[in-house]
């Protein structure tokens, strides 16, 4: 495990670095006098906005990559391809905060809200924070494109980044269909929630980052693509099921994030699917007429947690949570590694998951 | 000139199957049954965004590979290749119409006012817009990527699309900048204005698709960047430069589009630039005021139009197009084709470029 803080000593600077160059202006022109500042400004968001991840998508793939190759001479590209997971990461939050009109992110006001901020203007600070995803997008795409040269099958690696990048809009999408669905049929909601958790969570977060570094390490991608999945799916689902239930639950790692920002933003989980589906008829119409309201004050808030609670609904999560790690764990045996490796690649995927669920 | 209405014909129709394929669900997963009818919207509508263009872009690609090359084999990829830049322009224009909150394009609603109706909410039709710009954007990656491997030169025009797409992202901030530009100093913001072009324009315009025929056709990397760049960048500030100009003396070829357009948006162009640079000083403090205030009158617009004139601008306007067709015509014949494949690529170009100003 000692490697994860020297991998982080050297992903951290190389993402600046890519990010510096990658969202300014290419070389194939010049920026003329006045526009350099907008140009500079954009340049610097786009440095500040990629900073402070954990970066547990780029650990999950270089960890892989060690544990399935012993190629040092690739390492490197290896690094920026695991960069590029990392900066795509950046780009979707980007956009992500533009439709959910959130003002921040990781602590910071959020790239278009400090655009807005800079230029002092809500409307061209709104489109250069557009713009700003934009770029990223596709600034990622050229980090694993120059990375996939110096790796193993390199064609099939471009391939998958772009199936991911399109895997992760498509959950978007039906994120936003979510938010449209009736909660009259708890067990459609749970089904569509956990179906958008495999497109716009566990795509980018586990599946794509053992794609790729099973690719790079020379499986042929066929196999490659089946083992991903097999442990990626239900990783990546059990991670954001874990996530979702800490924020009703509370826990240290989610430091800052006050316990039922969900609730209160009235997201439709697969926890409130369960507490829904689990309720008596009067808890059942009261969740429902809370979460059909445009606004949840903190009193409704401590009586969804309560209702989660009681319905047995968080208890079906921790269930559901352990099944799929279970689920992962055994996927990753059929790999039929070494047993260092195995072990090497358990320790990589368990960081997804806190301990006292898994 | 026959093969132009033979190309749309294969052109249209291969647009709309490539977007209908890759606006979608990718292979490697199922959509949950309750979140069918919103992604049946999204693809419906990435359909309907990607039609109606000129398609200008991809017939000069397929007119200088043409000239270039006889490779019939390839030709089929070519295609393809042409269809990605339509479809990236298609990106572009979604994300467009958000930053500037454009109702109309291509005479029906834009992308996101669609979805707005559609999904019967502004906040989530806007978002499914963003995403169906990021959507089309890595559609028309994935499509270039794979008609790529059929051509010469694979790896470089995959690198030149990702230069392209940035490119013109770098152009957008670069206009949202121009918009910012003190009219203090018509010189600056001249310059700045043609910077644009350049960037937002000329790229993906005359640049790429003359590009990507040279790599398709062989030419090594090195030459053929430099080949395009001297006559696509002429040709596409020419282009736009037209475009800008036929918006304030109007033409049969933007039927639809009301003369003064730009004028009332209070747009900062080169013909305003040229305007305030060889007006007196009272013209001179009656443009800045008007271009300044929120809003421009019916009046307002005419008088601008009267200032344009008068000042001479609009005849460097002329001077400017004259020169840079030129200067284009010039590269064309650097590039040392027979004479038949020469005359076909100045026919091609010459498309851009309405016939009274070139």
């Amino acid at each position: 495990m000692c490697t994860i803080a020297n991998d982080l000593a050297v992903v951290e600077p190389r993402i600046r670095e890519l990010v510096q160059e990658l969202s300014d202006a290419p070389a194939t022109g010049t920026v003329a006098d006045a526009l350099q500042q907008v140009m500079g400004e954009v340049v610097d968001q786009a440095v500040s906005s990629s900073q402070g991840g954990k970066r547990l998508r780029a650990l999950l793939s270089l960890d892989a990559f060690d544990a399935l190759s012993g190629r040092a001479d690739m390492r490197n590209a290896m690094i920026d391809l695991a960069c590029a997971i990392e900066v795509f990461q950046t780009a979707a939050l980007v956009h992500d905060d533009i439709i959910d009109e959130s003002d921040l992110r990781r602590g910071k006001p959020s790239a278009h809200k400090a655009l807005e901020a800079t230029v002092h203007s809500a409307s061209i600070g709104r489109g250069l924070g557009l713009m700003l995803g934009d770029i990223l997008a596709t600034a990622c795409i050229e980090i694993a494109r120059r990375a996939a040269k110096q790796l193993e099958n390199g064609d099939a690696i471009i391939e998958s980044f772009l199936t991911m990048q399109r895997e992760v809009e498509i959950g978007q999408v039906l994120d936003l269909g979510v938010e449209m669905t009736s909660l009259e049929d708890p067990e459609a909601l749970a089904q569509a929630s956990l179906n958008v958790f495999r497109w716009k969570t566990a795509s980018y977060t586990t599946i794509a980052p053992l794609l790729f570094a099973l690719l790079a390490a020379g499986v042929d991608p066929e196999t490659a693509r089946q083992r991903a999945l097999a442990v990626g799916e239900p990783l990546g689902l059990a991670f954001q099921l874990a996530d979702d239930l800490l924020d009703v639950v509370g826990s240290s790692r989610n430091t800052g994030k006050p316990v039922g920002g969900d609730i209160r933003e009235g997201k439709r989980t697969v926890l409130l699917a369960d507490a829904l589906s689990a309720a008596d008829a009067a808890t059942r119409q009261e969740l429902m007429d809370m979460f059909e309201a445009p606004h949840r004050d903190e009193t409704q808030v401590e009586r969804a947690i309560g209702m989660f609670e009681q319905t047995g609904a968080i208890n079906q999560s921790r269930q559901r949570i352990a099944v799929l790690w279970h689920e992962a764990r055994k996927a990753i045996a059929d790999w039929q590694l070494g047993e260092q490796s195995n072990q090497q690649l358990i320790e990589a995927c368990a960081r997804f998951i806190p301990a006292d669920l898994r």
